[in-house]
């Protein structure tokens, strides 16, 4: 028999809908589960059992009375702590902020809830999902990094901790971890989830997304806490697809084992019908992924404005050079950033349109030794300032036993067919 | 002799700078001011003399203590009530955050605090910067509205509270309330002060300004806080400007006072050596802001999403009939509208190139009677939308003997042109 906490969100929900399955069941399942690997894992900032079991009996409680339930109803959802809670310390990974607790959730969280979703707890994000890392391990080798920064959402994920768990990117943060720790992350086109109640550090970039076991199941919380259309990724497509084959201008940043797989990808789709496109970038893309590090840094400055005055004692080394590099950019070299930003989109658009989506890695390789580092977000930052959906998906181990991931990237707003082709390609390299 | 709370703000920073002037001694005239006429204007959401005499003290002892003051060194800040201030309750118009005290100053409100400034009270803002109004009268005349829904920092700025109020603006919100008011407003290109710690209600629109008695004061703010170069607006241009006269998909909203005004400034810049050319939008733009409500509806509902499960009792009417609207959108309906904005701003960067600005009522005329309707954004919402620096300058009184001002729109980054234009225009129509 399946240990519940294995199960499929998709698959959760059909048994909660049909009363053959309690969130109280399942919640106990996913706690035992906790109970068993977090002291090791380290994934969750803030987790106590005794109020998660509460939301799971009024969940319950809930559907006896019949009261109309959302498509969340009873998962369990684990939340990137850059992201606030009203019943829960929001400490955004950073001693300054230490007991934190807002007075409301943040809108993805309150829509998430809305939809049905227990809250399991706050996951562990690196320091204001930047670079220093928080204590969280990688579930299939707890010596390595889960990646960053939404560390905690990808180990939780991993380890069958929570359904789904939200998460957030300016650089690499969902894409990177998911892949890492051998599960599925989503990120959205901009402004999927609105971002009231999160920590924001870059405007230009940050974006809230989802981590979860299976592509379908980035789609359930996806659809579920917005409404929006994310298709069924379970339905096979008609057709094979016209895919890009692009690793980029950060190509040789690529280890041996991420080259043979996206190789290996671009051959098995090949074989399964798609036409597999080698795809160079043209300059004003290019020239975007440049202006990446002056408009995250410039902007993150400004918005931790607060805490460099009050706190900055509070702050890491690294993260305080890091801000200093911002403060010494002028408005007008952010402002140029961000222009580049748009005539990348601008020529993106054209670039992307005769495909169906964009393989490229989601790493440069397998999840890095230790926890001092949560790895490089090379292969994640062009797709996050070009505003694309992005979907990885797990591909395999790496020399090390580690797994990999490979990515799929469609046209803006095309949230849906990135995560029909993801799983059309998943489906593709497994068989 | 001149009574200090008439100071124009760069004459106050000289004189402070020179030590002929303490911030004790602005801070008192200002105070006097507000005792006097605060009872009926009801411009603060929060004011505690006694604090902001403490604040003013620690300026004078940091300038006694030869510490390096920056440039809005004891100048006060009125900050609008959806920032968040981390020694003042941050209540943004609404019943649903009484008594709410953030740990942290929003971003705008730490950089211009770095930069000097005195915070003097948080200023009224309808709820949730949204519709439904707060207290405040127009200080021409207390029964009319002073526009909204950056209502306190407007009214404030003419009564001589503060030098300069924060305000921010998702429709017409700091143009409108600043010409029915008589003053400056400004509102930058957007991004130009990062929005953490503001309660955001729609990230596609919202913008953060200031509101000041003259254009010189309001670079100066935004040039204290964002280390930007705004430029000196009190330099006389070595030419005339060529003009855009436009009034838009909106203009028969304007009233027989607003037309004759419009023709009247671009009559007075033509015969002050302008070229003045009449000018018609394309389609695109036309439909960027038919697509504003969806845009600002939609993201609104996602963002008060915790207010709507926990706190609806709490919400005025209106605002529960227009987040209704919001939430009947789907996200395809809010995107397709991101889309239209994104179409309207390329497609205005070829129309506004040829000029150096465009002419363009600030309001469809004078305050409205009553404090029920802040009055129509007719004239703003477009120029929000497609995110272009805005600024209106008062330009004599309508036929009930209220402000009128007028715009000046500069094309995308060009902030310092449109605040030179503005005050080129200003002094034209004076003169």
């Amino acid at each position: 028999m399946t240990d519940l906490a294995d199960l499929p969100a998709t698959e959760a929900a059909r048994r909660l809908r049909a009363g053959s399955l309690t969130a109280a069941a399942l919640t106990e399942a996913l706690l035992a589960r906790i109970a068993a690997r977090e002291p090791v894992l380290r994934a969750f900032a803030w987790h106590d059992p005794a109020q998660v079991r509460r939301a799971a009996a009024a969940a319950d409680a809930a559907t006896r009375a019949g009261r109309a339930t959302g498509p969340l109803h009873g998962l369990a959802l684990g939340v990137k702590d850059v992201l606030d809670t009203a019943d829960m310390p929001s400490q955004y990974g950073s001693a300054a902020w230490a007991g934190y607790r807002p007075r409301a959730d943040a809108a993805c969280v309150a829509l998430a809830r809305r939809a049905g979703a227990v809250v399991i707890g706050k996951t562990v994000t690196t320091e204001f999902a930047t670079r220093h890392p928080g204590p969280t391990g990688n579930p299939h080798h707890p010596g390595h990094t889960p990646g960053g920064s939404s560390s905690g959402s990808a180990a939780g994920a991993a380890a069958g901790f929570f359904q789904a768990g939200l998460g957030t990117q300016t650089a690499g943060s969902i894409i990177r971890p998911a892949a890492y720790c051998g599960v599925v992350g989503f990120k959205p086109s901009f402004g999927a989830l609105h971002r009231a109640g999160m920590k924001v550090m870059s405007e230009s970039l940050d974006t809230i997304g989802v981590i979860a076991r299976s592509v379908g199941d980035c789609a359930l919380f996806m659809a579920g806490a917005t409404g929006g259309d994310y298709g069924d990724p379970a339905v096979k497509p008609g057709r094979a697809p016209r895919l890009a084959l692009c690793l980029g201008p950060t190509a040789d940043q690529a280890d041996a084992a991420t080259r043979a797989l996206l190789e290996r990808a671009a051959a098995a789709a090949g074989r399964a019908g798609a036409t597999v496109t080698p795809l160079t970038l043209p300059d004003a893309v290019v020239a975007g992924l440049r202006a990446h590090p002056a408009v995250m840094l410039g902007e993150s400055a400004q918005a931790l404005a607060w805490e460099l005055d009050h706190a900055a004692a509070q702050l890491s080394p690294i993260l305080r050079e890091n801000l200093s590099r911002g403060l010494a950019l002028s408005p007008a070299e952010v402002a140029a950033g961000r222009a580049a930003f748009a005539a990348a989109r601008a020529a993106m658009a054209d670039v992307i349109a005769p495909f169906d989506a964009i393989l490229t890695p989601s790493a440069p390789g397998e999840a890095p030794e230790g926890l001092g580092w949560t790895g490089d977000p090379a292969f994640n930052s062009l797709w996050t300032l070009l505003h694309l959906p992005c979907v990885t998906v797990p591909a395999g181990v790496g020399p090390k036993g580690l797994p990999l991931g490979v990515q799929v990237v469609a046209g803006f707003g095309g949230d849906r067919a990135a995560l029909a082709w993801a799983e059309w390609l998943r489906q593709t390299l497994a068989g």
